[in-house]
C-alpha cells in the first residue's frame, strides 16, 4: 500500500505543472455530477452520471445562485469544466491532489479553498480524511469531492426543503455554508476524541497495563495527522477573510469569521488533547518507576534479612570434625536466637531509616 | 457524562448557522432578567422571572446607562431580544454556546464580548467555569451568564451604593466593570493553586509518595484548561483596546488596559505555576531514580559479600569421603578466619573505589 | 503566610478600579518622603518623616529639576500627591501593588515605569524583590519603593557630589539614571548565580550526592522567579524607546538603549544559565543511569559466577546414601578443578562478549 | 574526510570576498555547458565540452528564450561567463560555494536563485545532496549543477518534444519550471522515509531489538539535515514571490506559489515525520521500560518465594548434635507441608496485592 | 577566577553612565595603535605603541581611507580618541566591556558594531572569545581589540600587497572587510566541532564509556555559549543592512548581506550541532538501558534457573532422619533427573514466550 501511495504522488514529477492527473492513494470511483440552481423562491436540481465530459455549464441566469458538486473523480469532465468556466489548469490540479495543504487562493474571477473532511473511525482513535475544494465563482460555487459522502446530500436537502437565510442569500453565502458544514463535521472527530481519552484514562487507572505506551502513541499520531490538517486552514481563512475580492459581500464576512473561530477551537482542543496525552505519559512513565522502584526495595529487603541467615545456615551445615558450636547442647537454639535478633534488628534498623 | 457532553456540541452540525440552540452540559436552570438603569443621580431596577420572552426594552431616556443582565438560560427570552435591539443570531448563537472560545467581536452597532467566570474548587486543584458573555450597545449592556453566581448580586450591590465614578461614567465604563470583576476573580484561582503548590510540596517533602506523580498529572490538567480560556482573552483584549468603535471613549481605554495587564499578569502566574510543576516533576523522578540507585548499591554490596561465602561454606557442607580439609583440627577456623578475610578486603576495595 | 499572600491580592476584587489599596505581604513600614531639587549649580533636599499628606508640592520654578522619592508606604500621602499633581488613580493603584508586572505607559501629562530591584541572598539562589516605581512629569521625577534600602541613598549621594552630566541634563536623563541603577543591580543577581553555578559543579564533581536534583530544583525556580520580572520590563523599554511622548528627548533616547542593552543581556544570561542547568541535570540523570548500570552489572557477574557454583556444592551437600561421586577418591578435587573451569570459562566468555 | 571538508570550507577566509574558488567536498569533474534557445517554434541545442572559458554568449535575438546550463566546475567558465553578461563575482562566488544555504535574491538586472537537489538513497536513510543555482536574466536563464544528474536532460527532453504551455511562455516560466523540477524531487525523498518510516515500525513490530535507538537516531539525522535545505527555500519563495523585480510577469506568479505550496507540504511533512518518530522512540522507551518491570517482578517474585524456603532447607542441613526436630519422625514432612504452606500463601497474598 | 570576573562587572555600579572602565576578567596588555591609510595608489602605515594617549588624528585629506587598530587597552588613549572625533562616552564604555552583546548602532556622525572574535581550542571543544569592536566613520574606521591577535596583521597584510578591489573601494567596503574576516573565522570553529563530533561518535561507537554523559554536557557548554554571541549578530546585521545612515553606500549593501548570510549560516550549523548532540544523548540513554535490560533478563533467568534447583539440593541437604527418599536406591539419579526436567522445561518455556 505505502508503495502504491508512493507511485502516484511522485508520477508528476516530469511533467509540466498543470498537467491533470489525479494524485493519491484513492481508487477512482463512479463519478457524478449534481447541478443545482435556487434562489429564494424555486430550486432545480439535475444529476448525471455518464457522459460527464459534455455537460454544458450555462450560468447566465444571474437571478440563480448555482451549485456544481462533483463527487468522484473524472478527469475529463474536469477539463469539461475547466474550459467553458476558464478555471486555471493548476487550480483543477490543486483539485485532483488528494495531498493538497488546505489553502485559499484569489484567482482572477473566482476563488479557491481546500479543506478536509475528517470522518472519525468510533472504534479508534483513526479517522478518515476526504479533500473537499470549493471554487467560489461570479454567480457559482463548484465543489470536488472524490468520494461519496452523504454528507453532501444532507445539505442538499438542507438546502431543498429551507425557507430560511441559505435561499434568499447570495452566492458567497452558499460557499460559507458547505465549508462550513466540513468544519463542523470537525467536532465530531473532537468529540470522539475526548471520549476515547476518557475510555483510556479509565483503562489506565484500572489496568495500568504494558499496552499503554503504544495506546498513547497512536493516539498522538493521529492528532498529529488531524493537526497537519487543521492548522493551514487557519492561514486559509486568515487570507480568505482578508480577501479583497469583490466575490466577497462585506456583510457576510461575520460568517467567515464565525467558521474561523470554529477552526480555533478545534486547534486548541488539538492541543489540549496533544499536551494532556503528554501528560498521561508523563504520569504513566513515573508511576511504572515508582514500582519498579517498590519492587526492587521489597527485592533488597528479602535479600538483605536472608542472605545472611542463609550465610549462617550454610556455616552450621559445614562438616569439618572440629566444630566446637555443634557439640554444644544449646547450639542450635542459640543460632536461632542470634538468627531471629539479627532479623529484628535489620528490620528495625531499616524501620528505623524509614526504608519500610 | 462524556456521551451527553458529545451529543451536545455536535447537535448543530446540520443546522443553518445562527440556530438557536443551547450547547454545553448545563441543565437549563430558571432564567431570569435583571434590568437596571441608572446615572449619577438615580438608579432604578425590575426584575423578571416569567414571560420572559415578553419583555419590553426601552432604551430611548439618553440619560440613563441601561443594564439587562440575563441569569440562566431561555431561548426564547433571547430571541425576543435580539429581536427588538438588532442583535445579530450569530451573536445571540454565541451567548448560548458554552464552549465558545473567549474572544471580541465588533459589530454594526454593538460590541460583543465573551470570557470565563472561573470559580477555584477549594477542596482541590479543579475549578468550575461559567461563560460570560457581554453586549455593549449604544447606551446599553447586556450580560449573559448561565447559571446564577452570586458575583452580578454583589456588583449590583457596588453599583446600588455606589456614589463614585461608576454611576458617573457612561456605558463603556460599565462595560468595563462588568468585564473587570470577572478577570479579577481569576487571581483567587491562582491565590488558590500557590497555596496548594505549597501543600504539593510539603507533602513531596514529607512523603515522597507514589501519590505524587498523579497529583502533578491533575494539576498540571487543570491549569491546561484554565490556560486555554484566558489566553485567548488576551488577543481578545488586544482587538478591544485597538477597536476603533466610537462605543468606546478615548480616555477610558487605560481602564481596559488595566484590564489586560491583569490578564497577562494571570497567564505569567499560570505559565510559572506550570514550569514550577515541571521541575518538581523532574526533581521527584530524578530523587526516585537516585533511590533506586541507593537500593541497587545496597543489594549488591549484601550479595557480592555474601555468595562468595555461602559458596564457602557450601564447598565444605559436600558429602565428598576424601575431603582432607575437613579433617585439620583448625580447618574450620582457617575457614572462618579466611571468610573474615574476604569479606573485610571486599568492604575496603568498595570504600577505596568509593563505591560505599 | 501563603494565605496572607492571598487574603492581600483578592481583597480587592469587588471595589471600583482605582480604589487606593496597596496589594502585597510587605508591612507597611514608617514612610518617609525626601524632596530634593537641583541644577547644575545647586541642590537642596528636604526630608519629611511625619505628615506625609500635607506636603505641598511646587515645581513652579522651571530651572530645576525635581526628584520626589517616597519610601515605604503611606496611602494618604499618595492621594495627596496624585491630588496636587493630577495624577490618575489607577496609576497610584499601580504603584501601591507590589505584585505588579513590570511595564511603562504614557499617560495625560507623566509616564510611568514599574520595575523589581532585586537583591541576591549571597547564602542561597534566592533574592529578594522589592517594586520601584516612576513617574516622568514636565520637570519632575517621583519615585516609589515600598521598603527602605540603601541603593537610593547612594545615589542621592551621587548626585550631590556630582560636578558631572547628570547635574546639567534634564529630568529624562533623571529618569534614566534612576532606573538604570536598578537595572544595573541585576549584574549582582547574576554574578551571585554565576558563582553559585561554579559551586554547584564543584560540589556535583566531588560528591554527586542525591541532593543535586533539590538543589538544581531550587536554582532553576529562582531562575524562573527573575525571569518573570525581567522578561516584561523588556517589552516595557521597547515601548518607552518609541515613545512619542515629549517628556523624552531625543538626544537622550541612546541612554534609554543603553539601559535596554543590559536587560537584553540580562535576559541572555539567565536563559543561559537555565539552559545549563539542564544540561547539568541531564548529565547528572545520565550518569546516574550509568552507574546503576554498572552495579548491576557486578551484581549479574556475581550471580552468574556463584550460583551455579554453590548450586553444585548445594549437590554434593545432599545425604543421599547411593551417590557413586561422594565415594571416589579424587571426587572432591575433581569437582573443584571443575568449579574452577566453569568460572573461569564464563569470566573468558563475558571479556568476550565485552561484557567485563 | 571530515578533514578534507574542513580544508575547504575554511580556505577561503582572509581572501577578499569574491574571490572564485571552489567550495566543498565534491571533486571537480569534467564540466559541459548546454546552451539551448527556444521559441513556441523552434529549438536550438549546443553543447560545449572544452574551451569553456571561450564561449561567446549572444542573447541579443529577443523572440527566443535562452538556457545556459552548467554542469560540472569550470572556474574560468564562469568567469568568462560573468564579464560576459555582468554578473556579480559575488554571485558567481554563491554559485561555486556547496555549503550554501537556500536563498532567493534580486540583483541589479538579473535575480538569484539556490537550493539543493536531494536524491534519496533506496537502501537507507541517507539522501545525496546536490546545489543547484540558477540565475535568470532578461531573456535568459542560467543553471549550475555541479554534477552530472539527468534530471536535467530528462527536463531537456520535456522542453524539446513539448508543444504545449512551457515553448510559448516566457523566461521567467523556465526558470519557475526548472526549480519545480528540483522542488518536485523532494517528494520521491518523502515517500522514500514514508516507506522507511513502515518499515521501521514493522521491524520494531517483530523484533523490539536494541538496534531501534540507533536506527530511529539515523533517521533523524538526515530529517534534520533535509530540513536545514528545506526551510530557507520557503523564505526565498516568500522572497521571489514579493519582488518587485520586473522579471517576473504579475501572470506567472501563481507558478511560484504552486511551488511554495510543494515546499510548504514537505516541510509539514519533516516535522511530521520527525514529530513520528519522537513518538515512537518514547515508545519504545515506554516499553523497554514495562518490560524492565516485568523482568524485576519476576525475579522479585522467584527470590521472595524460594530465598525464605532455601533458607529453612539450610537450618536442617545444619549438623547440630542436638537438633529435636531432626528427630522427630514426620519431621522432614512437617517441614515440606510449612514451605507449601508458606509458598502458597506468598502466592495469595501477590495475588491480592495485584502483584502479580 | 569566578570572584575576579564578578568584582568587575559590578563595578560599575553605582558610577554615572558613560565613565569609562574597562570591564572583563581580561588584564590590560601593552596596547599599541595602528594607523594606516591608503587609496588605490599608495598605502602608508604607522604604529605607537607609547603615549597613545597623545596621538594626533587627523583625517582631512578625503582622498584616503584611514583605518585605526587599538590592540589592547589604553583608556587615557580612548579618551583621547574620543575627544578628538566626538566619540560618545557611552560608545568608548561599550568598546571597554568584554561582556557586551553583539550589536549595531548609527549614531550621530558614525555607526557602532560589536562582535566576537572566537577561535576555537583544537584540543577540545572550548573556544576563546575575543571582542572586536568598530566605529565607522565619515572616511575613517576604528577597530578595538583587546588583546592581539594575528588576525588583524594578516588582514593588513592583504591590505598592503592588494591590487584589488579592497583598495579602491569606500571606506564602507573597509569596514565590511573587517568584519567579514572576523565572521568568516567562525567557519573554523564549525569545522572544528564537526571533527569533534566525528570523533565524538566513534568513541561512542568504540567505547560506549560512562563519559560520553559529561562530554556531550561540555560540547553542548560550548555550543550555548557560541549561540549567545552569534545570535544577537543576526540582529546587528538586521538593522545594519536596514541603516539609513548615509555611511553605508547603496550599491555596498549587498556585501554585508553576504556576511548576513554567512551569520545564518553559522546560526543553522549551531542549531544543528546542538539537536545532533541532543539526539546522540536520547540514543546512549536508550542503549545504556537496553543493556541494563539485557542485563537484568541475564540474571533474572540465571536466578529463575537456579534458585529452584539449589533449593531442591538444599531440601536433600537436610539431615532429618526420617527422609525416605534419601534410601532409595536410584534418589540421588532420580532427583538429577527432575533436575535436568525443570531446567530444561524453563528454559523451553522462556523460549517460547521469546524471553531468550
Amino acid at each position: 500500500m505505502a508503495t502504491k501511495k508512493s507511485s502516484r504522488i511522485t508520477e508528476k514529477t516530469g511533467m509540466a505543472p498543470g498537467t491533470l492527473l489525479h494524485i493519491g492513494y484513492r481508487e477512482i470511483k463512479d463519478a457524478s455530477v449534481q447541478v443545482t440552481q435556487y434562489n429564494s423562491d424555486e430550486i432545480k436540481r439535475s444529476e448525471y452520471k455518464v457522459k460527464l465530459d459534455q455537460i454544458k455549464y450555462d450560468f447566465k441566469d444571474k437571478d440563480f445562485v448555482y451549485w456544481i458538486h462533483f463527487s468522484g473523480i473524472d478527469i475529463a469532465a474536469y477539463e469539461n469544466l475547466g474550459k467553458q468556466l476558464d478555471i486555471h489548469n493548476l487550480t483543477l490540479e490543486d483539485a485532483l491532489n488528494s495531498h493538497l495543504r488546505p489553502k485559499f487562493e484569489d484567482l482572477d474571477h473566482y476563488s479557491f479553498l481546500s479543506l478536509k473532511l475528517m470522518i472519525p473511525n468510533l472504534e479508534g482513535y483513526a479517522f478518515k480524511s476526504i479533500p473537499v475544494n470549493f471554487i467560489l465563482g461570479e454567480n457559482y460555487v463548484i465543489s470536488f469531492m472524490d468520494s461519496h459522502h452523504p454528507i453532501m446530500n444532507s445539505f442538499l436537502t438542507r438546502l431543498e426543503n429551507s425557507t430560511r437565510r441559505i435561499r434568499s442569500k447570495g452566492v458567497d453565502y452558499l460557499f460559507f455554508a458547505l465549508a462550513d458544514t466540513i468544519v463542523d463535521n470537525y467536532f465530531h472527530l473532537i468529540e470522539n476524541w475526548n471520549d476515547k481519552l476518557d475510555e483510556l484514562e479509565e483503562f489506565i487507572a484500572k489496568e495500568n497495563s504494558e499496552l499503554v505506551p503504544r495506546k498513547i502513541e497512536n493516539f498522538k499520531k493521529q492528532l498529529m495527522k488531524a493537526r497537519r490538517s487543521i492548522l493551514p486552514l487557519k492561514e486559509a481563512y486568515d487570507l480568505l477573510i482578508q480577501s479583497e475580492s469583490n466575490l466577497f459581500l462585506e456583510e457576510n464576512v461575520k460568517f467567515f469569521r464565525d467558521t474561523q473561530d470554529h477552526i480555533l477551537f478545534v486547534i486548541d482542543q488539538l492541543d489540549y488533547l496533544r499536551d494532556y496525552l503528554s501528560n498521561i505519559r508523563d504520569t504513566f512513565q513515573s508511576e511504572q518507576n515508582n514500582q519498579l522502584n517498590k519492587t526492587m526495595k521489597l527485592l533488597t529487603l528479602i535479600a538483605t534479612i536472608f542472605i545472611p541467615l542463609t550465610f549462617l545456615a550454610g556455616i552450621y551445615g559445614m562438616n569439618f570434625t572440629n566444630m566446637p558450636e555443634l557439640e554444644w547442647k544449646y547450639g542450635y537454639f542459640s543460632l536461632l536466637t542470634v538468627m531471629i535478633i539479627v532479623a529484628v534488628g535489620m528490620l528495625l534498623y531499616f524501620k528505623k531509616k524509614k526504608w519500610l
